[in-house]
């Protein structure tokens, strides 16, 4: 089987007369490799017909060479700029004329790659394919399933050994410091992500950031949200457990969000699609006296991506399939006050879900 | 000052109508606090004359409502999409009609916040601004100096540490997962990048992968390219050492580079251009014995991001001034047999350069 297949079989789901590929998380599920993305600009081009085109920086040819890409490549030295290697790269291309449809990956794309494409395929119409692309990854092999599952045991592992060293009074830029520390002790190869770490009204911010000037007290609620790598898979797991102890409004706010999370892992099956999931995880949130404090989704698809498809929102069709893995994460944030969220990673089964996240999810007071 | 001030003299510099902004180097620049970049697009527009306007992702208004932003916000919830946002924030800029150019961060804007743009500002045209955007960062402030100071001594310490570990028989891989856990130990927030950890012909490759089957032996080169992030700034080190020992032919090769590198050092100053310095540091490969063996520039700019203005290469024609900061990392790579490379981070002073890196760079037998 050529190593372009799955490209070739998004070529004929599109249309599209080429699909160009940068690096990330597509790029390495084709090739087996990922290049960073910084200045030096690396496009690949594969066209319905005729033979694939590469644009390289010279100084990774040597990390290129091994891919054994079937295509013609194009590298180019820093002292003379991009531009040349992709006119070449173009003329390479006459197939792709004027009218001719390319899909590109809009969610990972940078904007001077097409910029440069743009201007060797003239009259050539690029269009977001993030999604029919990404679709190559959306139900996971047996051997990504054992890298998540890795990544996730030794987020776990490093979890459990942080929240045995907070204590009130520690920022929470201490914490962060532990937590990440405890990450690459158990054995962790790189970050899913910046992690979050938030307590108190800080946890009522989705996506904030520690703050070192900030003392944890008795009473608030910590907030991780936070994953290893392991084998370039992602763990995205979040738990909140709340310091010293916890007020009954407070258990009840954390309560209904479990519910919510609860209902999640209970009605996740193959041939429902995410908005379904959605729906019904958001339904515990939204007939419940917090429905005022929702503000997001229940989840995403995770992989070599952190977030990925299938996007687990009401207004997506996408069926459910055994193989796909998507995070269960409802949450509710008062503002400067407090916020929950309970984020599991799961993958879909023959008959339901299972969870590949094991930390137990029941509310937890610590420190 | 308005906060927008760093904005209007890009705009002012460029001609441009209006500058937009997404979330990354410069927005944390401008703005005081970043954003994850994932399936949600966060932008800003800011025109040269009337109000400038955000779109925003609604689970991010609790963390974007501090930044103070001096505009129009318009924020879409997961369920409804972003579209509709955008229209708003396109019918909030009446001033950018037909005829209006828009500069965009290339190297940072993805496509389908531009398909966005450009859908709701018809006829208006989009360039590429990025080197114009990112100037604002090209001088360093003082405090700015002292995180990247901060990031670089913590990288310095981890690497030492890990050295201390260093077996032969080791993998590189089991080598990156000490660098990776002493990094953190040595209080960095942070990875600059994945690390490289490249022996034998492994250092061949610019930027390799470390391998999890590949056994250091006697004779080896080990070239590491890792540096830790701290306050947002990110250190970029490389030291190579051999393992057990050095041949004759390794050592020339080692003290090439290494004079390349001081070659760098010595010559740096103000009034300088980056094409100057390049090309001293790089005559130096080019009349060695070594020259077939030289693949890259001589360095690239470091501070919010790894990679950023000034780009030390021929024909970059930018004037070097006080608080610019640069790597020099002159780098050989005998394919399939060794390479070496030693990069130290240097800020431009009044009458030459000091070098932030600090750790020793004569040639050091480990292991």
């Amino acid at each position: 089987m050529s190593m372009l297949e799955p490209v070739h079989k998004v070529l004929q789901a599109t249309g599209h007369d080429a699909i160009a590929l940068v690096p990330g998380a597509n790029f390495l599920r084709v090739f087996g490799k990922d290049f960073h993305q910084m200045e030096r600009p690396l496009v690949v081009v594969v066209p319905k017909s005729g033979v694939p085109v590469a644009v390289v920086p010279n100084l990774e040819l040597g990390s290129f060479a091994p891919i054994g890409f079937p295509g013609e490549v194009f590298d180019w030295r820093d002292e003379d700029g991009y531009m040349g290697a992709f006119k070449a790269a173009g003329a390479a291309l006459p197939q792709l004329a004027k009218g001719a449809r390319v899909g590109v990956e809009g969610q990972r794309m940078r904007v001077f790659d097409l910029l440069a494409l743009q201007e060797v395929l003239s009259g050539v119409t690029f269009v977001d394919a993030h999604a029919a692309i990404s679709a190559i990854r959306l139900c996971k092999t047996l051997e990504e399933i054992a890298a998540l599952r890795e990544a996730i045991k030794r987020s776990e592992v490093a979890l459990e050994a942080t929240l045995m060293q907070v204590k009130v009074g520690m920022t929470e830029k201490e914490v962060e410091a532990i937590l990440l520390s405890e990450l690459f002790r158990a054995g962790c190869d790189g970050l899913s992500f910046d992690p979050i770490v938030a307590a108190g009204d800080n946890a009522a911010k989705p996506h904030a950031s520690a703050r070192a000037d900030y003392h944890i007290k008795a009473g608030d609620a910590l907030l991780f949200d936070f994953g290893g790598r392991y084998n370039h898979f992602s763990a995205d797991i979040t738990r909140t457990f709340f310091v010293g102890h916890v007020s009954d409004h407070d258990l009840a706010f954390y309560d209904t969000v479990l519910a919510a999370n609860t209902k999640g892992r209970e009605i996740s099956r193959p041939g429902m699609t995410a908005s379904d999931v959605d729906d019904e995880v958001c339904k515990v949130l939204e007939r419940s006296q917090f429905a005022a404090f929702k503000r997001h989704k229940t989840g995403h698809g995770l992989g070599l991506d952190v977030h990925e498809a299938p996007q687990i929102m009401r207004g997506n069709n996408q069926v459910l399939e055994p193989g796909m893995v998507f995070t269960i994460e409802p949450g509710l944030y008062r503002d400067g006050e407090a916020g929950v969220r309970i984020e599991d990673d799961v993958v879909v089964t023959e008959n339901g879900i299972e969870s590949l996240t094991m930390f137990p999810r029941e509310l937890r007071v610590i420190g």
